[in-house]
């Protein structure tokens, strides 16, 4: 039988169907993507960057013990140091300070996803947490192996960095980290927590999603 | 000088003249709105309104002291037992239980506006926990009035009921005490934090208009 | 089989012997308590009223229904307008007005056991909330049931009133809530989380009997 | 004028100078302090340092911007790394592993103080949770200093090792960080806001003062 975290992904494998084939996905993959586009993704996952360090930081002081306490500070302490670092190159590709980057308004998306992610971690349980993270964390090392075995790391573009930081091994062990914890514990959930969390795994996916379309669209707020 | 409660109106205007313009909003008042928008937009109040229960339960938790929190407490009351029973009443024309209001599925928007105020309160300041709530509470009001200043009580559309509830003085009364309260406090307020709770009351004011705009397309997830 | 509150409450039977015998408790029940003593206890008490109005408040924030948080909304009205008006009515009688009450200052014990249960509930899960709040109010109400059987109600001593109202049936109606809702998702708790809860629940046993102790011996911040 | 955290201090001075006078604070400077009382100490102070962990990772969280949360992550870091280790180091002395300090139970004063720490910080404003922390912080260092200068590091026992990690640089560079940021704010506090401020550092200091009799007394629960 599959593991809690594979019933999860095949739940919302529709969505990740159409996240694989998303324009600004498919755009980093083979170089084609603007320029502009880019920068305007790097400015808002820079922000939700920091809201996402401020989610691994309640989760250590939500965790039950010290190892698991160590654990989210180191992955706090990657996020702060070597994630939000890529970015701050990127960014200065494009004339883009650190202050740039901090200041900047955030859209409506990312404010909204970044506030569900919060407020989850905030009021639920451990195993909501995880698969609340579960999305973000285990689907960008799932799209960038994807864009690697299509070339994505040959194109030339500006992309192929990103594409090499999140296809790596350091990365894939945060989310192999995280789904087996996730497993460990499924055994003892009821049906009920099942089916919530499978809600909680779909709503997280489909603000993936719709990350990447914000981006592609170069969001603004309506009013 | 005006008070910091008309300061932040006057910020807004603009969003709250496009609110006032809103087909949703033109509609309720001259009776013109399609039964089945307005519906949408029950059930996700609805929704939203459960979260805003919650807003309140915790502002109370918060509370500095016995009368503030016994203050916060009627206002969950007269939420959960006044403003929600206008829902229930309604939802019943369209042949929907309580049971079908609360179970149904959140809107993109309306999740959004009410994760933004529940993460506003659960980490921020009194003021900025009212500030966070008057363009919803104040707001409402202010519709209201225009509408009845413009005929809305005498369409004899399911709509006056509506009107009469926001437009009457028992509900003035709440965002009233919550202006005198903001206005109380902003002799102490630092120009940062003015300059904070006024893009505050923008974010909040923005989602008003989303999440009317929300209910005219009958929005739900793209994927 | 017992239920998941009774064992609970065998668990902690050598806590509650010690209770029901502490010279405080004995003396309310006979009439003999010196009436400073319970002076102190009523001060003590009414400021940990107000923490625990607030925790109910965070209760209901919690809640997973609507049905839910208008209960905690019911315990914290209650609490604020029955249980605190006792208070409020014996205050007056030794010269204190509701005034006094909130402005006087916490003793270690109080704000020690008041903590604890905000940081509970605050952070832990909806079982590890109720098993919190249980051993006061379902503990007050044991006491009362006991000292009323020993002639509580008829020694025509100042705390008569005391043991009429936490032995009521309307007081006792909110812990039978609270112990039915804990037996009923107790069949899915796991033999790691039936310790943890009742090692909280040992804990505020311990706290009721320290909140007597302390009340008994009047006591001030060491330093 | 003196800066607001020296007009902390010195409020507090009497219960400081009790500190400075506890026996087991001085029994620690000459080295004579029992052994015994001293493991316990080791014990209850890395169960508190466990949930100070939690409160540095929050403070991460309610961070205004991504400077001071790194700052915070590094202090967090620094707890989880330094500090607990040395206190590892002198438990494996006494013959204690990790896991024995992590699952000892909590004694109540440690409890109570810890609570208090995390309540605060999880409700208070960016001033509460600096002067929440800055007895515990600022105080260790202002202690070993003290014993320093009588001779601490020269008794020529185990205690030698606590009185120069308290006493380094590196700590005071912390307590610095937290004074230098507490008096850069304090400028635009009210008076109401220094009162309530004044009275938290007050009870921090009640608690620090309890800690080391809790310590030298070997305190356990009453029942």
């Amino acid at each position: 039988m599959n593991s809690f975290s594979e019933q999860l992904r095949a739940a919302g494998d529709e969505i990740w169907q159409q996240i694989h084939e998303h324009p600004f996905v498919v755009g980093m993959g083979d170089g084609t993507l603007e320029a502009e586009r880019f920068a305007y993704y790097m400015v808002q996952d820079y922000l939700y960057l920091i809201e996402y360090c401020r989610l691994f930081a309640l989760a250590a002081t939500k965790s039950a013990d010290l190892q698991t306490m160590g654990k989210f500070a180191e992955l706090l302490h990657a996020t702060l140091h070597v994630e939000m670092d890529l970015h701050r190159q990127y960014a200065a590709e494009f004339g883009l300070t650190p202050r740039d980057l901090e200041t900047a308004s955030i859209a409506p998306t990312a404010h909204a996803y970044s506030r569900h992610l919060l407020h989850t971690v905030q009021n639920g349980t451990i195993a909501e947490m995880i698969t609340a993270i579960l999305p973000c964390q285990w689907g960008y090392h799932e799209i960038a192996v994807r864009l690697k075995e299509r070339g994505g790391l040959d194109n030339g573009s500006r992309y192929t960095a990103w594409v090499a930081m999140y296809a790596s091994d350091e990365f894939k062990s945060l989310s192999d980290w995280l789904r087996g914890w996730l497993d460990d514990i499924a055994e003892d959930f009821t049906a009920a927590e099942r089916r919530r969390l499978t809600e909680l795994y779909l709503t997280g996916s489909r603000y993936e999603w719709m990350f990447w379309d914000m981006s592609y669209k170069m969001e603004t707020w309506p009013v």
